[in-house]
């Protein structure tokens, strides 16, 4: 049956998120599931590939702080609780299929974008929470 | 929002195929969509590489026969009406894109089943129907 229980919404807080966010929202409110959302944020490092011989500690802790302050707002009109927002740093799928699995999740939500650009080649961040994902994955078509 | 109109379910028939329905079925109650299934039926001439020196026509005929039968009895628990049951030949992927978008399906219901063996080197149906689809996918977890 689909009467799923726990549902993790993934958004990487872009414009496309909010349309994300309603399918998932509604998809909850139809399976009475109760509704979690992550965000992922990747470390300032792995864009530039360590090889800056500068500390980058305090714009690390910036940016996490920003992407803090925009996930508690973009989780209040979905009246997500704050003990069900996540923000975790690593890369995305990896922390995406680990916060599913602590909580319990049943349904991963997730945008994909299709193949374009870089994703032809690393693979989309839907892409990639499908494979080895341990519960089901609904990939939302936006852009 | 997620108040689909149109699911079209994915099945290739094996015994994992009702766990899948059984999630589209409840869907598509869920949601008030119209359900609709595919089943593909891959030529017999991409698995043995056409190098084979004989006429497989009837073979061919023979399998699709049994697979139109097989699919027959399969969608009949779920009361799927046979102008929304579809047979096609061709690649997986291609064939469930092309009834999606003939049928104005803005959800595909598959199967995953995870990173292993060809898959890994091929990449999945549910993979496949990922890339490239103009709708939103469920990728239900089997297996």
């Amino acid at each position: 049956m689909a009467h799923y229980q726990h549902i993790l919404l993934a958004v990487d807080l872009t414009e496309e998120s909010n349309a994300i966010a309603e399918k998932a929202v509604a998809l909850s409110q139809q399976t009475g599931a109760k509704l979690s959302i992550v965000h992922v944020i990747e470390p300032i490092n792995f864009a530039y590939g360590g090889d800056i011989p500068m500390d980058l500690t305090a714009i690390q802790d910036q940016l996490d702080e920003h992407a803090r302050q925009k996930l508690i707002a973009f989780a209040q009109p979905y009246l997500i609780p704050s003990e069900q927002q996540h923000i975790v740093i690593g890369l995305p799928q990896n922390e995406i299929h680990r916060i599913a699995e602590e909580q319990d999740v049943d349904l991963i939500v997730v945008g994909s974008h299709g193949r374009r650009g870089l994703s032809l080649l690393l693979g989309s961040t839907a892409n990639g929470v499908l494979h080895g994902a341990k519960c089901d994955v609904l990939a939302v078509r936006v852009g």
